[in-house]
């Protein structure tokens, strides 16, 4: 009896594995990995890679701030992940001062279901005025419920910058019902001051932004949230990690046996402050923690490799070049698109120049994002997983170019880089959504993932 | 169209993912992991774990040493590690002086080949005959070419100690052949003027064997090595570490960027040199790097947990109670038998008492030795991989004793460990060589197999 | 022409050479370090040493706190002291709320000017209220103008604590006039909850006193501190370490090129918190940082052997039994009394004990404290420094006791402790202040000091 | 009673302390330092500083090399050193392969005695024929008891380098007599190899030198050699540290308490690979370890400000440029000079240029060789100290050249290099033997001093 549809004839890749075979699946489930598999209908990957769909959990669309918002909205940027090979994203619900965090968890929910291309979760921040607020917080576990098990803390920026005692207290309550933190990690008030200072002192092109934000200040907020994290039993990933000092502030708490994870992002990888940041078009590559020196840079493709670093998300967060041009760079809305090019980047600039095997590069891009994300059933080519598979053409010559990519902020730090691979076909749930690089799919073909870590 | 045998309604559990699926195998071949599968034969696994062959990458079976020989054949050994459910192990070939190394290879495939119970590999010794004479280095391409591929070395020992240039040397052979060496770290020639001093000092017990290796010198014997193998541009793999120190200078190489892996064995997980060595069975208790202090045993447990150290193998090395009493420490053939008890060991110890996820067992057990050993088609249960499974019962409750193991050296440390879990039913190349716990194979069902790193 | 007063025979001990030669003074300065000098007076110090008088850069008399006021005025603690062989100690002046620095300096020294019987300085304490209000931290200049160099901060203690904003604020400004930063290092928002926590669960006794304080967050806490002072171009000098893990942090800043020094105090070096704290006696050895493991304490003797830290202070804080006396450990006033018995413990437990060499504790006890605290003509035996003398000698057996120490607190812990070597004989500027043992001075033979760092 | 000359006006510096004031000498020994002395020769001082004669305890006179012999004499030699202000050199004894130790000291001292301007003291080799025979080792009370305390052992070059045994064995021996090792600590026989293989490619440039040394040799050579120091109890001094691999190897080992010291020398602050070696003239910078990178000099500096590395020494050893120019890099005989302007180098670079504190660089330069080495009454100006004295003039303007340097080989690295201080007048155990800045000593004014550590 044939199954409903067969991959057939590619090198499939899981994080630990590697075999010649079809990937049998009926409805939205993987039923079978074999060799000689039938469907009703056939897909040949002849040639290609088949591999888990992308996870990518660290993503902004339509994130409001001031009275903007990001450029992508969650139908055009989940498109954008589709054509990629992303076929989950995780982004953010994020309660205003007076709003519960299961509202803003539903109101966040209403902006996208049924808009999305791709499956997505939600992370619940928790900004300050929530943090400061033990009674807010015994609404975790209710959030937990919700389907979201990961809480965003902040050591900073003004309103969702926690202080130790709100961060301690956050992570006590995450850790106590079951949850895991996710954190941006950077010494908030004394970024504040030196982004001031420097003002003062008529400093205002972009390269300020990194001279502002010293490594020593995020690898040393890195260190206390770890020793917090600890005493507060709670589990603990660190996002954007893009220096060595990071690196090593983690590591350390690793080797003390702390339940602690951390990712990178595509641009470190590929820019760097006295590159790109230190130029005309400095402004646009203004994200946060910045980009950083060639040396840390080969620092973090290293941490990647060697599993100091576990995870390789993008931080998407689109602004159009007239959104990021301002007249100082505190005024610069932070971040750096990138969602749809993340797997062919890791492949290209890590498989195709040596620095990754396939294998880790699967994992970077999709195992481990699952597995501590709480993606049960994704993130894997196995029985009874979610079939998001992703047909990857290992041998496409791809320029990336405004014009291919779907993402709507109007550039792109990639436009313009050739690369060695592409996605080729998307499967989300069984059903395509992608074939042969053109996107196929409905508003709504994405649903909302609930979590449990 | 049935398969020839399908694995039913098992847990199955790679290092990365776990289903309830079943596992299908035409001849000695995965063909599928499916819902649903259906073959000529079917067994059912309901309940238990369905896990890929056990891969024991360090064992030493009828081991020659003066002119004693260590208590299991390969005929016995491989009984024992079947019924354990270890499908491959990696024995030894060893070259007299005047020996070629391909005739060396040749001569211990024809000890075991016909005999073996499951699959088997050979790291090739380079003793110091061999590493002194350059000439003798050139024929590692040929050894390769034979199916071996890693290359013990050896910085402990008379005979088979390689001073630094000879360490080097090999170093840059195995590493230009494209292999990969395997290492004994201890600072060889210190340690025997220890031993020697302690003894004309009296001091002739079984503890001594600890005290005479101090955990200083073998740390320091793995930075140097790590430093000349980076040097060598050769990867390298540390046997047997089971010492805080030991894996600190393991993980800083590691972090440095070096191909550099690290095991660690079940003696060094249950047993102490306070505890065991420094009684009166003590002698039983010798082998090198000795067992270790409580601190460095739970520091050891954590660097299998966080990934410092890649695996765990035995180092089986069964020599019998008679053979082990000697009139002093310096005397006793060194060694721990082990082989049939590991899976069973990590799982209670690592899995049931909440040290490890089950998939971190699967990996240390099996998935990682295959990998960094080169046994492309082992370790993972996949289509393609050969269909060396293990049907493992999570609930069995087993108590170990002399009478039920199939090891021959009359003792085991062991004995009488009470653990849940225990291995019921393994597969070797698609064959059932145990059934139920009862070997029911045939001499020579395993196979040398050629490994390519 | 002979000068005012020689003292005679000696072996005279300064931090970088030993000599046995004859000290000769005029007036209250050192004019000769010679043989054969001769004096109008004569002392003869046959058999012992002739040391530099200590200085004890951390103490806290007549404290007050709430409305009790710790055990020992000025004029008893100084006296108590100069018994002891310390000729200068360095306490606090704390402004009000609505007090200016200046203003509270002056009012601190109108409480010990003419009383004091050893020259004494003052650390200017930066608290809570004027670390968050710029304005106030003008005040500086004018504060190292009136002769007080080094600036108290502390990251723990509600009312004194400074986040991290004020902390690097203050610390700009501090570096900024030519200050030093002494501190009280500690995570102090997380100890409160942890505090908070314990005594809900009923947790009361004095060793919950340490359990609230892990070393983690102590070390968390310097390694912060020493990133903002790097960032604020501000020298530190941490207070009161007691730990290993606090050594480490400190040491990693110094390697990294940072002006940073530490010190740490006699009851990290005598007792521990399994033995002390957790006793029936446990409330009086309370203190902040608390005392630590016997581990601890084996690594802070190390530390100031290996110059990982550079001096030893007291933190004299006397409270009563009966003020020590609360219903649980959060409500007892912190600190131990150990004013007198410095230099005899560090000669006892240092030079007797084999831990340091003489001359090192002449270092740490006197020469050390001179120099990162400003005192340019303290410390030493040589021409033009302060005669300030201490005739040591190495063989008396002491036993301290409540009967003989003239603090009054009304206990102490070194109470019974015997020890090989107490001071005899001590000079302020000159002056004998402390003959044979007996005190003989008068209120006002000290002075305030003016440092600049 | 006038003293027999009295050195007036100047600055004293200690390594702990400065002050204004006389230094007053009868016969060879310092009898008072004070205000106002009097003597019946009486020398200004004024606008200068007074330090103790400057001690480099590594310097190579009269090296035999072969057919060779290094530059200076020991009559030469020790002229250019006094004229520098150093006033006590330790240089080396070797013996032949059938030579005693105490005969090879002997026939050393009969090559000096009578001929050195200044005071010496020898460290004895011990080389690979002694070190490989037991008996030999024997000696070594006898050596000390005849005033040798220190033994240099190497872990390179042919004809000196102890394997690990021989290493062990020595370092015990040399512990148990109460001696301290110095040493040379390189993985010579990786760097043999590393440079045959050079030299097989046709490299042979100056510049190879440093690549065929790398730094992870020489800092993994210092980690083992602490290790086995420390199980062997014998004190250490690591001679020429110029890298910053090395400092970490130094400073992880006094961190874990061992007693161990080292030094670096000018010609690592001066000068780097990049720019000297990888020059037309890099032969004549050829020296073991070799020149490193800036990354390593600044590192080099640092280690010396905050006491990761203890002493500056030269390691003079001249060659003529003809001797140094030779056919390819193995060829050319290692060091370079620099007797002469030490004093005045560290001094420039150090004080001047605000790297070090004046009493820091009198510590590096004098105070701590003579503490370490066992220079009991040198190094320090004190009564009772012989009266070893350098009148350093910090203003005067200098210039080095050939000419006016005493040295012998026939060029310097430093010449042409312009710097502020130099020394004026020198006294060696009281006598002048350099009169604003001309030599006015006799041959055998100094005397070989027993040294005891």
């Amino acid at each position: 009896m044939p199954y409903d549809l067969v991959i057939k004839n590619g090198l499939v890749i899981n994080s630990d594995s590697e075999c010649y075979a079809d990937v049998a699946i009926d409805g939205a489930v993987i039923r079978a990995i074999g060799q000689g598999l039938r469907g009703k209908e056939e897909v040949d990957a002849q040639g290609c890679y088949v591999i888990p769909g992308g996870i990518d959990p660290h993503v902004h669309l339509q994130l409001p701030l001031g009275d903007q918002i990001s450029a992508d909205s969650f139908a055009d940027g989940t498109i954008a992940a589709a054509c990629g090979g992303t076929t989950t994203v995780i982004d953010f619900a994020t309660p205003q001062p007076e709003e519960s965090m299961v509202a803003a968890l539903a109101a966040r929910r209403a902006e996208a279901d049924g808009r999305v291309a791709i499956d997505y979760g939600l992370h619940m921040t928790i900004p300050t005025w929530h943090g400061a607020d033990r009674a807010r917080l015994t609404e975790i576990p209710a959030v937990l419920a919700a389907g979201c098990a990961t809480f965003k803390l902040y050591q900073a920026y003004a309103g969702y910058m926690l202080d130790d005692e709100a961060l301690f207290r956050a992570l006590q309550a995450v850790g106590a019902a079951g949850g895991r933190a996710v954190l941006h990690s950077e010494t908030g008030p004394l970024l504040e001051m030196l982004r001031t200072a420097a003002l003062a002192q008529g400093c205002t092109s972009a390269v300020w932004h990194e001279r502002t934000r010293p490594t020593a200040l995020e690898a040393s907020a890195i260190q206390r949230a770890t020793v917090l994290a600890h005493l507060a039993r709670c589990p603990l990933f660190v996002f954007h990690i893009g220096c060595a000092d990071g690196v090593a502030a983690l590591t350390a708490a690793r080797q003390r046996g702390l339940d602690v994870l951390g990712e990178s992002c595509p641009h470190y990888l590929f820019f760097t402050d006295e590159e790109h940041l230190d130029s005309p078009a400095g402004h646009l590559y203004i994200c946060a923690p910045p980009l950083r020196s060639a040396a840390d840079q080969a620092a973090i493709w290293q941490a990647l490799a060697n599993d100091q670093l576990q995870v390789v998300s993008t931080d998407h967060c689109p602004w159009t070049p007239a959104q990021k041009t301002q007249p100082d760079f505190t005024r610069v809305p932070g971040g750096i698109p990138g969602i749809e090019a993340r797997l062919a980047l890791i492949h290209h600039g890590g498989v195709v120049q040596g620095r990754l095997s396939r294998q880790r590069w699967v994992q970077l891009c999709a195992t481990n994002a699952a597995r501590w994300m709480g993606l049960a059933n994704k993130g894997v080519l196995a029985p009874g997983y979610q079939a998001d598979v992703v047909i990857f053409d290992p041998q496409q010559e791809h320029v990336v170019s405004l014009s291919s990519l779907h993402e709507k902020s109007g550039w792109s730090p990639y436009a313009g880089m050739a690369m060695q691979g592409w996605p080729r076909t998307i499967f989300l749930g069984g059903k395509a959504i992608v074939v042969d690089g053109a996107y196929v799919g409905s508003p709504g073909d994405g649903r909302f993932v609930a979590r449990h870590v």
